[in-house]
């Protein structure tokens, strides 16, 4: 593994990174001046390691951003200026409720000639409503920033270009770090120029992806509130691996989950305390999603934090 | 590479399987009786090809269904029946217009108090109303049937079941395979069972899935008229590869193009001619897409191989 220094010298910038900083700069210069306002940076969804340098072929993680998008959500409603930092086309906050054809089935077509018009069905008013009103909301008060990425690299070179607007915040900084970030990459050096042809079994030769948290909680936000999380398919590696992580990078907290129980627990483990929440039958079936205790129990935490005497 | 018959040997269908069986044979069955109702299969989206058992991590293939989604449009458009096969979360047709937030900034808020309402912003009514009402013809004619997959196994068992509802078509069914299909595959034998630890830099080793266009070509819809497409980053080998592949697998057509200029150039190669279709930059500014011309010409293409003569 390549150190981290090393990752940003030979991987250049996305091509809107310049874009990206200018609007990470502004959001949160215009919320730096507010002193009891918090902030979050929400990472959501898989980053890609490509294969090859014209990308047909890359290397996926598993995540749709359900856990990013839907936490975001809270984070808002409990009044935080959140950056939403996910990768294209993963689920986003709000849109998220509605996929494939739902959005065109809550709209009905009022024919009258030239002054035919579009009118909501009065029975998805009543969904769309207060997703609508939420929206809005976070729109007006311009709490909510959206920044994009699609490769370990353009997630790696953003997440730094956010810490930086980030730590002037200092305690008033949390960081929910839910990105499901790729372990593995093929190094540039390696990389065929274009489409591996498909005459043989090729094999593909992976390196590993230096580990930011590292640099992030030591050196860039060194004051800010930073969760990671922790995901495993094997239930007996779980709280191990989340202990080591606590314990290589410093940082408050991880969120630990396992794949095919993740949408109904997860454990919180600090480095002297480990809780778990978990939704009983009735509460999913109830639409109660586990994203908002996880944010309600996380906001105490961060308040905590923050208190004078911590 | 082992034989097709291997693979669906050795690979189980995906559990919505038997659903989405019944859903292809209704709606087949209901068209079939109209003689004159042509019917085209369009695949779109990329396959993954999984890493691990539990999937955290696969291989993916470049695609966000543009070709496929844009395509299926102007299939309906020109009266056939369509099989939307697609990758989930993919792009998919009417609703690939909008994307992000767009369809959220396109409503206003009517406050009045318990009679609040939700009412479609006048100049979005413009942009919605051509496609709600090419959409909602597509629903009350029933043209169109959405089938979804993720992996190169979903595809593969998918497509065999459409290919025998759609035999009984003979030369009336026209397959339009744009989906951008894993090449390589990890064999369940030496799939991990849980999620590769990040410990160390892992080697993957890949097998080369079947090349299902024989068979299905030659057994499974031999009158149909199939076109195949080839994406490739080089153009030197571009001409050459759509040849080898129609003479592999003698079918009619292979529309080949080039990853950067897909969006205004392919070039369509039939075992005896070669016929270009470009936009120039001016049609492309208007908002032409490629896939209304490339629509057109196949149209015309399969009218005439279905005339008694041919």
């Amino acid at each position: 593994m390549g150190s981290w220094e090393e990752f940003y010298a030979t991987h250049l910038p996305p091509a809107d990174f310049e874009d990206n900083r200018q609007l990470l700069k502004q959001f949160c210069e215009n919320h730096l001046k507010d002193q009891s306002q918090n902030i979050v940076l929400v990472t959501s969804g898989g980053t890609i390691a490509p294969l090859e340098h014209n990308t047909v072929r890359f290397v996926d993680n598993f995540s749709a951003g359900s856990r990013g998008s839907a936490s975001a959500e809270y984070f808002l409603e409990r009044g935080y200026a959140v950056i939403f930092m996910f990768r294209t086309k993963s689920l986003e906050p709000f849109t998220r409720h509605f996929s494939g054809q739902q959005f065109l089935d809550m709209l009905d077509i009022i024919e009258n000639g030239e002054n035919s018009s579009i009118s909501v069905k009065p029975d998805s008013v009543d969904v769309l409503f207060p997703i609508l009103q939420k929206y809005k909301q976070a729109q007006e008060t311009n709490r909510l920033l959206y920044v994009n990425f699609t490769s370990v690299s353009d997630y790696l070179w953003l997440l730094r270009a956010a810490c930086e607007c980030l730590a002037p915040f200092e305690k008033r900084a949390l960081l929910y770090l839910a990105a499901a970030v790729s372990d593995f990459y093929v190094p540039e050096e390696d990389m065929p120029k274009h489409k591996i042809q498909s005459t043989g079994a090729p094999k593909i030769s992976l390196d590993l992806v230096p580990k930011i948290l590292k640099p992030l909680v030591s050196s860039w936000v060194p004051q800010a509130f930073v969760i990671s999380f922790k995901l495993e398919t094997d239930d007996s590696l779980l709280i191990q691996k989340s202990r080591e992580a606590l314990i290589k990078y410093n940082h408050k907290l991880v969120i630990a989950n396992i794949l095919h129980t993740r949408r109904y627990r997860v454990v919180m483990v600090s480095p002297t305390t480990e809780q778990e929440i978990v939704l009983s039958k009735e509460q999913v079936h109830s639409g109660l999603e586990i994203e908002e205790p996880i944010v309600n129990e996380i906001v105490k935490r961060h308040e905590q934090f923050q208190k004078p005497d911590q």
